[in-house]
């Protein structure tokens, strides 16, 4: 059996694996990663005991412990060097700490990389060898599978596709460039977006369900809205899908992937998002290398990272 | 030994290649590739035969023959579908016309990644597992090693960094798209930028070397007139090196490359453009990908793409 964890900024989820790698027992607990990385690791630790107990499991009969950590790490020496929701989180040694307290062998990978291993043996990715996977979350985030191998780059960072340069002078980012991806399409992004529309003095129903209170626009709302035919959501959405097919053409111009994995709560705007997106592709990216590739929703679902950590850790041993 | 072809517009550069890959001797003759393909193939053919009748060698002392080729292609089936700068080429199947007349394992790929298997094995890329190179001729192309692997892509055509989006509303590209680095970044978009600058009113010392004909206007110009302080070369040097820093951060955050090659005949134009490159992807590309990479010249000069195709040849066996 494996471990698999899936470090998230409000959850730390967790899951007993079958040699089969179907999921046994999960369990979610608080991260709490506001307060600092011993309460947060603390917290992992006792989550994987209660899984344990609760299962009657005795670590003998675990194989390996796999974590998808958010943010920069250094894998080969297991440690989360920075995560940028996380506070009072610098260089944790996040292999260390498992290994210390359950003597199993424990890998740690990116979290979006540990997604995409997860929809790569059991999701959408089933099969392929050249996928690119991108989440949409708060951020956006990206991982890659090319000629059969995940991509890592000389310090694992290959795939920041989120840092992918749009505009010479636009949105500034915690990177230290402007004009990054991400700061567009993303959960964030889309409602800066319409908070800029907003301030140019568009009207929204947005605005009635928030009372005017624009801290509580969330990128859900503007697929309701969309969907009530709202004029300032249909353009936000449509500028937000193209600015996503821009991306996307020129990731497919680099990575020639065969599938396109979108992944993450804002993937839920579907065709919404992805229909403007799809037509900048048709007009934009390499006829070679679009015509080989399609875009699909990821399969795994909420729980996938906690999945994907489960195929790492077997994958590692 | 191993015959090395670098198949290019002007000339075909044919090599024979020890088995430990120095060069035994070489030679070119001219493509002709505003003929046909029957043609070229006939001089390609024709100037294997006097390679070997010169070098008193007989085909049974060759393993194999590699051969870089232009444009879109069948790698499996060893076919070149386009090449953008010849005549009367479609659909050739290289590798078949060789092997018919040589009975030697034959091998065609792109012509960048060829020149990167040279600068891996024997130049610039010598010991690293993560390398991009970018030449810099006619248009701008590159290919990557990323984990110690050449990336291909679901069909061949990852590395297509000259055809990221830099601009929604550019200069359009034949590719159907607009806007893309080589337009901008190469001698043909160097020029161009030339006389975009020209036509607003601006004067050059260029103007003087080319009788006021804009098309005797070439890229090395620009560099002899940038060293004169001639003031539009400078400003476009100080353009075309900005909009390849743009690129090259884009690519350092998508790839995570530990070197960059820098080749081509337009790598002549060195610091000119490479210090306003490197001014950009300081302030633009992530920064633990920008740390670990380098940017360097080609090491191969001129034959690269020749003796690569010779290293190819050796790695197929």
């Amino acid at each position: 059996m494996y471990l698999g964890i899936d470090l998230g900024g409000t959850n730390i989820k967790i899951g007993l694996l079958n040699a089969d790698l179907t999921v046994q027992m999960k369990l979610k607990v608080p991260t709490e990663s506001e307060t600092n990385s011993q309460t947060v690791m603390a917290n992992m630790i006792a989550g994987i005991k209660q899984l344990l107990a609760e299962t009657q499991t005795d670590t003998s009969q675990i194989k390996a412990v796999g974590i998808g950590v958010p943010g920069q790490m250094d894998i080969k020496k297991g440690l989360s060097i920075f995560s940028p929701n996380f506070t009072h989180w610098e260089n944790v040694p996040v292999v260390q700490l498992i290994e210390a307290q359950f003597h199993l062998p424990t890998y740690i990978d990116n979290d979006v990389r540990v997604n995409l291993y997860g929809e790569w043996q059991l999701g959408a990715g089933r099969g392929k060898q050249n996928v690119l996977m991108v989440t949409l979350g708060t951020g956006l985030g990206a991982a890659i599978i090319t000629d059969g191998q995940m991509m890592y780059g000389k310090s694992n960072s290959a795939g920041e596709l989120g840092h992918l340069n749009m505009y010479r002078h636009g949105r500034p980012c915690a990177c230290g460039s402007s004009g990054c991806l991400g700061r567009y399409v993303s959960a964030r992004g889309m409602v800066k977006t319409v908070q800029e529309h907003l301030a140019a003095g568009e009207t929204s129903v947005i605005t009635e369900w928030t009372h005017n209170d624009q801290a509580q626009i969330t990128a859900k709302m503007v697929s309701e809205a969309y969907d009530q035919q709202d004029q300032l959501a249909q353009t936000v959405m449509q500028e937000t899908g193209e600015i996503l097919g821009y991306g996307l053409a020129s990731a497919i111009n680099l990575y020639n992937p065969e599938r396109i994995i979108i992944g993450g709560g804002m993937a839920a705007a579907g065709d919404r998002l992805l229909t403007p997106a799809r037509a900048v592709i048709a007009g934009h990216a390499l006829k070679v290398a679009r015509e080989v590739c399609d875009i699909v929703p990821a399969q795994l679902g909420a729980w996938a990272g906690m999945i994907g950590a489960g195929v790492y850790a077997k994958q590692q041993i």
